[in-house]
């Protein structure tokens, strides 16, 4: 059988958690080939040795990094790599293109802060192309369609931000933040990555809940900066991340003082106004990870007491905090359905 | 879209855990349509209010059981019920039938075991609709496909006989089964349930490990059933299950001690004749639960010393285990691709 | 051999994880024998049956409730009983006491807010013994000496509190505090109790992450009115509680935006005035649920950045906000060293 | 304070989660003071920046192995090393002491195997000191306590043969034991030591269970030989161990087919004989990893069909299978009460 107008699709670092889910999601869309995953450690290793549940699903097998070929023979390119190396790969894939129409979605953080100085900061990090930081559009599909349609980069939103911004973009929308924004995220392990280390290490981590890169964690602008092109007040984004003892999931519980007092009922409506035709998002009583485990869904609730309010979300962090998402994103920029390849459910329990 | 063909289904007893599972699976399959799923507790909710992870996806509401209406309206009926009550409904569906073609798969116990007097050793109950056992065919797949594809009953198989039998068929088939057969298995807590009890209490269960009903499991005669269907030579199966700390799997560990001695390597063969073209059988070096979870697969490893041998296998105990084994069933029946709707992978990690 | 001037000790309504709680701790204390425990559900019953860990460990038997005799034969009773029920006993007990001194403490919320409106709004229970809240004293131990060594009842404090009051009072006690106070913590699931719910569902619990009583929790209360006690400023506590997938410990995180800024390192050193000579409380860098889990520490962290400060503590519920601190009070009322029967660590991992 | 006639004890490796579960008891026992506690990695290191829940507890910093200091401070050496390195250390000790007494206890496997070629098969090493395993005894306290006050070189035993053995002895000291004796194990990620893996990666190992080292596990013959001083018949052990995703506790499961028949109850009475005067083995009918979680306990049920016997034992691994054992022995060695400084009870849930 020969397929007609699948679309190729590369995926450069593609041995780690976002790699194994962009497979898990790409390997069975009706229109994607998936025709080139690349790995520095495990070149010619077959996909499902390293990736087991996908084991005599795929005859892949991971392959070097050669840009050029990558580029001739696919339409488009993710990235799931380290911070920092896209800054070398993505003007290399552009450039080897050479105006070929190709289209890359970066699920790393260094094209999602428009200010260098901002990323240099958080990330510690000399921002090498900020050239195309004009053209790479923030991929969180439900606030930024027309711009993901059209784009050629799309840098895919981080995991705290998606579950952050969701719960959030009704309110910026309406212009009601102002003063403290206080966001508190609790993430399951595999938001850490394949490589195992202490905080990782499951006698630790099983039984464990703490805080970490309170003040400091890179995500933080990333939120400021999204809400910001909605919200005209001033208003400040503090973000404090948490490890729970799960291993897939994004839990966000968000306070807000409201600019101006809004009854309860009229903000569920409002929320609904933004929400209801949203296939990705649900909004229900009470939000709950284990939920929307497995799954591309954010579950959101709404509660305020006067001017107080707090929103609750709950992701997967793999899927619509990462390579779900990125699929999401990769369908608009196809012109096809958005949700292909992307409406089963969570696998609860 | 007007949709042809579709096979239409009923679930009876949908709010249950294999319920659920059912929905998660049938709610997605091409060739279905689900078009009543009944609840005792809780009628006329809709069914995404008690199975979350299906919220926003489907409009079913749970009905009252009307087996009249189930038996017109339906082409296949799943019963998903305690043990004990498809003794009733069974010969009901059948009745109200009068003649006109119907599928019937029963994921509980209560046509799975032929010598009545077994049955009611076990289960404790008297088994009065012992004029179905004869046409009742057991359901696992991979070793009975012929009787599932010409059934009209289909006894789906026990979460610990799957894991157990395919584990241990390959020697079955060869009459290398002698003297005592041991099973070790240990499962995640959804296998209880979704009625909250001490033992899946999350403070007494999460950090636990377990055995239970040790010598009187009734799984136990279920497997030494179907492995006689096999081997001829005299064997006894003695099954412990344990409650491990995990929600979804069983894995299991058999020791046998073979009638002869084969190599390691042509009992690897040997294995490997039977499932190398078994799309959800996988022999692996080191089978896993995490893998498997949430998908259809059974991974299987075989290690020998001299005649004895250690089979390992996991699978899903509610989708190889239970609803995902009774969709593949179902797929024999109505002449579908036995994969269809099951072809996804676990969503490791 | 006889034991001279052993603190005698029941307990009311010991069936409980607070009252396993306080066996663990109690039938090893040097100084104190216990010699009642009561139980409504399993009188009769050995006590090690119930408290599975205890097995061996002691010769009790739970017996039915006769506060006439308790109160003879006790020096200090611990109520360790769902909301509502102290209301009856503590007037019982003091009115058979007949003038003989007795200590009583509670681990309930009866006594513990002192505004019976208040009271009466969170916990949906119409105050019966108003007449007890005057002698009645927190017993939120480092920050409550002097009164906890005087009283005859001590209204031992909530989880959440302990955790967020031992995180606030060097602020409050600066007067720091204004504006909203933000104050998120996770709980594990031992703090729901004995009773199986399909909230502790072990296949619901185990993977999952929720707010729950949101702009509700009965503990909101409790912490605006012992932060007032010390900080004159006007400021508002918003409590979110929040279940995660573990057994022991409650995580919390503060924020607030002081009256005034203070550099961080005097900030550290103030908390380091108030809690260096404290045994049970340790500033680190990162607390860690699981690190204290088993013990009656405390660990706090603060960082700020200008005048936003984030304030991290971890205790175990059961010990530090349960039942630990509880025994800390009781050897503070006895005139023993309040370490007593409490210096064990944490089992970690 | 002077404190008169301590143990003066030392800890060769103390870093790992044996060096602190060791510190955890001998820390708190009254007749102990821990002198020196060395590591390679971490010198001059204060005790509890490693070993978190110590924090604050202890003024110990890690030195490094200066074999002749710690022989002139001690009375006692504990080792908690990997395999193959007491090879060189316990000559060393012992050469080091010149006839000084001095006790070893190794909680390494160097010394348990008194046969070296069978050493050398399953540890893959060299056995260089074969003249100390004459000396050596093995310190299953509760079946050696003769041999172990003794000593001056106890080789503590395994984590899983101390669950296996403790749940066979009787069987073996009734020359019971024939054929095959198949036992199933289940430990804890804490078995795993402190160095991260993927193996124990959280996101791995959350939900997983598997066997591992199928008919190779270093722990299988060491209950064969053990079990063979006491049982003349001939009988051949298979062990299988699974990683199970909690953090503590092995679970055993045991079936042996008995020399010839007894009834259940003779059977019981029999266990009932060897054990109810043992402090920390409890006949249950349930044995739980949670239950004696934290603690030096082993409890153990035993059911039987005919001659087929199944008998479950639970222990925790770092304590009973591991440091509280060590310390069981060392009071004997020392002519104390064993139970010292080890009566705590589990710290479920």
């Amino acid at each position: 059988v020969v397929k007609f107008k699948m679309i190729k699709v590369s995926i450069i670092g593609a041995t780690g958690y976002t790699g194994s889910e962009l497979l898990r999601l790409l390997l069975f869309h009706e229109k994607v080939e998936v025709v080139k995953v690349t790995s520095r450690s495990d070149v010619e290793v077959p996909v499902g040795q390293i990736h087991r549940n996908l084991y005599k699903l795929t005859n892949l097998k991971f392959t070097e990094e050669d840009i050029e070929e990558i580029v001739e023979i696919s339409d488009a390119v993710f990235l799931a790599l380290p911070h920092g190396q896209a800054l070398e790969k993505i003007p290399a894939i552009f450039q080897a293109a050479k105006g070929k129409p190709i289209r890359v979605l970066d699920l790393g953080g260094d094209f999602r802060l428009k200010d260098t100085q901002v990323f240099e900061k958080y990330y510690k990090l000399k921002h090498t192309a900020p050239e195309f930081l004009k053209d790479a559009v923030y991929g969180l599909t439900e606030f930024n369609r027309e711009g993901i349609q059209k784009s050629n980069l799309v840098a895919c939103p981080g995991c705290f931000p998606t579950g952050a911004l969701l719960a959030l973009f009704p309110l910026a929308a309406e212009n009601l933040l102002t003063g403290d924004v206080i966001i508190n995220s609790a993430t399951g392990s595999s938001g850490s990555g394949t490589d195992p280390s202490e905080g990782t290490h499951h006698p630790e981590r099983a039984f464990d809940y703490k805080a970490y890169n309170v003040f400091s964690h890179r995500h933080q602008p990333e939120i400021q900066q999204e809400l910001e092109r909605f919200n005209g007040n001033p208003f400040e984004v503090t973000l404090t991340t948490h490890s729970a003892p799960m291993v897939r999931g994004i839990f966000t519980t968000v306070f807000a003082h409201l600019s101006k007092e809004i009854p309860e009922s009229r903000l569920k409506d409002l929320y609904c106004g933004y929400y209801e035709n949203e296939h990705f998002i649900r909004l229900v009583d009470q939000p709950r990870s284990a939920v929307v485990a497995g799954s591309n869904f954010c579950d959101v609730s709404v509660v305020s007491r006067g001017r107080k309010v707090i929103i609750n979300s709950a992701i997967d962090n793999l899927v619509k905090g990462g390579s779900g998402q990125a699929v999401q994103d990769m369908n608009l920029m196809f012109g096809l359905d958005e949700k292909m390849g992307l409406t089963f459910p969570g696998t609860h329990p």
